[in-house]
């Protein structure tokens, strides 16, 4: 039996063209102006599983965009993986900030990746890191080298919030019933410093709009008269971070669950220089939450940022307006155990509580989902620990995510399997940047160790 | 000799379509897309002022758009009116709250307007204004009723600060030598409340960028680690007032003269009604600094308002980014003896000086002119009153505008000449917004007294 590393080097560059195929699709779920590009996208996968080997693989409709559905029966007896994944992309823009268009990958070397690494938009997020999967079981099979079970379930509507999948899970349980699910949508700490996320905050995204006047006015002949829905939006933006950036939210910490000494140890194990960090970034200084460090700030912590802000005239030249109405887009980063849905009322009773007289405010939830943790006593976690130590030569180490995969909440509770996340890309992979790229290095790093958990996770669960 | 009001009934239709082609051209001096259109603007503007009989008529072309001149010299020994008015227009956006086509013009009754109204962009400010003056020329001279020398000066870049105007009169001083300026680009109170404006705002408008990390980020990656622009914007911002909407910039309100009592009483002798003005603009209330009422604080006091703000992911759908810069326009309106180049260094200073650490800020000042006010004994002043008095039957009364029309106080420093500002808008015209429109009443009524300000100006400058 070749081993995967001999049947990667033999199919290196297959690997890296179908992959490039698969980034030329603009499947961004985000704008409707896409939607045909998304399906296209939909049914590229598809047809990648069956040729990678998956039997009954389908496309499967739902009120938004299509879950692609394969599996791989070995045997009832041994163990199922589920491999959860995502073909759908974020919008590319500022595209005048990229360096080649989003959507027509090119390799380039860089020094964190001397290999090169691929430029385009879904390279590292998700596609990039679904396909190694999708890679890793085409060698299982065609070598006949899987151990177990497989099925794979890669939806279109991550990156707007899985609006489906949760209906879609909760009508095929049977048919999605697995002992573990492994997911590549997360980032290492770096190559020599491979790391498992075992956990994940939770999001609550909202939409407001703050309206004044019921039409745009001159500035002369109304400034300083009438609340100016853009000063006002400003104000109750600044007003929801205190002195220290704790969130003034009446309730927001109530459920926060304080991470122990311990652990807080043990992700300070983690290396981190705020020097490169910040020189990575271009900034002079860190800001966040006092009493915490930058990689708790980012990680345990719970946070809430404005993700896009606009109001009144933004073109070229001026003008002289104050306009009827400002509108924000706001997301709040949440830790176990925060509930997305409680935090968003409460952000939503504080935010029009907050309103002063002379404008009107209205608050639109967007989508979330919950934060998760993975104990690191679980066999998956086990099984990926040596997967890792196989094919990096070393331990990895446990990361806390700050990212949100809601889903993975939504598993555990109605497939009541637990997640392990295995994610090969890199911080400085600029994911919903401009520039967005993932390591050729990690991709088939990525496909090598996969296999090996599958390996140690059929032994592990069967006992031995 | 025809009566100006039978050569207006005589007249009218031509009157009306005249301008209805006027406000076709889309002249948008803010937009450079629409640079054509302002030029073709510009010789549309000279034609017609030779077609009322102005001599040696010019497209003056400048570093921007050309100022259009021409004259008409009755006698040396008399005295020399200049008129002053602008054909460029604001940008027309949000074009969806138009219910008319801006640059289609239509005419509608309203309750305000029972003879109708005509609705496009410029159709007040200031088309329709300084069209009256070329309609009322047109009378004078065919029916030689051309009691003094006349001067035309129309620009088209005041809706952008009158860039090129500063040089154009520095330079031709000589040429646009006279004795009083008279414009119609303000207000009234109303058709039963005839008004002359008394007094300007000065402005400053700047625009200013919040940097932070040299590139989007992911929201869950960084969140709560560095510093959001927008965030940090929206705080900065907020920071601009205090909690009695007083402007916190150091030195702000130094030089601010305050008004006496007595004219204070005679402002608010001006017919306000609190109620109606909250109903016309549908808010709950109004906001402005303590210790000033509505009416005064839109005209005696000074104010900042945000104009424009943007950042980060502002499409359809949720991004969860955060961005790399956020913008914002402000302009502040200014009082005697506020100086505006004083004031925008304070604000330059100010808004550097309070930029957190995590961020680099950067404020260009964009434009701004001096505030005004016409003394009410001069002749000028006193030639309106007689001319309003005529054609309204009652007395006008004095206005402090909020608007500013910076160029006034250039003329008073490079012409040595007051102005006299003879508006016929009304504040519900909706200038600077969507739907703006003016009164076919006021537009005829301005044609009809702007002839009896040149007899009384004239006879009053003779000392008669």
């Amino acid at each position: 039996m070749t081993s995967i590393s001999s049947y990667i080097e033999k199919h290196k560059q297959r690997f890296l063209d179908e992959l490039l195929d698969l980034l030329r699709i603009p499947s961004v779920s985000a704008d409707s102006n896409y939607a045909k590009d998304v399906h296209r996208c939909a049914a590229t996968v598809a047809e990648s599983l069956r040729n990678a080997g998956c039997e009954h693989v389908e496309i499967c409709e739902t009120s938004g965009y299509p879950i692609v559905y394969g599996e791989k029966n070995v045997n009832p007896d041994l163990p199922t993986v589920l491999v959860y994944g995502h073909y759908d992309v974020q919008p590319p823009d500022p595209l005048d900030l990229w360096n080649s268009p989003p959507f027509e990958p090119v390799i380039k070397e860089t020094k964190l990746h001397p290999e090169g690494a691929i430029y385009a938009r879904g390279a590292c997020d998700d596609k990039g890191q679904f396909y190694m999967h999708v890679k890793a079981l085409e060698y299982m099979v065609s070598e006949g080298a899987l151990p177990c079970n497989v099925k794979f379930m890669i939806e279109g509507e991550e990156e707007v919030g899985s609006k489906s999948l949760g209906t879609f899970v909760r009508e095929n349980r049977e048919k999605l019933a697995n002992d573990i699910i492994l997911i590549s949508d997360t980032g290492m700490i770096g190559r020599n410093a491979p790391s498992i996320t075992t956990g994940l905050r939770g999001l609550s995204y909202v939409e407001v709009t703050v309206t004044g006047p019921n039409r745009d006015l001159h500035s002369g002949l109304y400034g300083g008269a009438v609340a100016n829905p853009i000063n006002v939006l400003a104000q109750m933006i600044a007003s929801l971070h205190d002195e220290n950036r704790r969130i003034t939210i009446p309730g927001f910490y109530d459920k926060v669950q304080e991470v122990s000494k311990e652990e807080r140890q043990l992700l300070a194990a983690a290396p981190f220089d705020l020097q490169e960090y910040k020189d990575a970034l271009d900034i002079p200084d860190v800001m966040g939450e006092a009493g915490y460090a930058t990689h708790e700030r980012n990680a345990i912590r719970p946070t809430l940022d404005v993700n896009g802000i606009w109001g009144g005239y933004i073109g070229e030249g001026a003008k002289t307006v104050i306009p009827s109405q400002a509108h924000a887009k706001l997301s709040m980063r949440l830790v176990p155990d925060q509930d997305w849905e409680e935090i968003t009322e409460l952000f939503q009773k504080h935010f029009e509580a907050i309103a002063p007289e002379g404008v009107s405010v209205a608050v639109r939830p967007h989508h979330g989902g919950q934060a998760y943790v993975t104990p690191m006593d679980h066999i998956g976690y086990q099984a990926a620990h040596k997967a890792y130590e196989t094919t990096f030569g070393k331990a990895p180490v446990p990361q806390r995510g700050g990212g949100s995969i809601p889903i993975v909440a939504l598993f555990e509770k109605e497939l009541g399997s637990k997640t392990i996340l295995m994610g090969f890309g890199l911080d400085s992979d600029a994911i919903h940047s401009p520039n967005e790229h993932f390591g050729i290095w990690n991709y088939f790093k990525g496909i090598e160790t996969i296999p090996h958990f599958y390996q140690h996770f059929t032994a592990l669960s069967q006992g031995e």
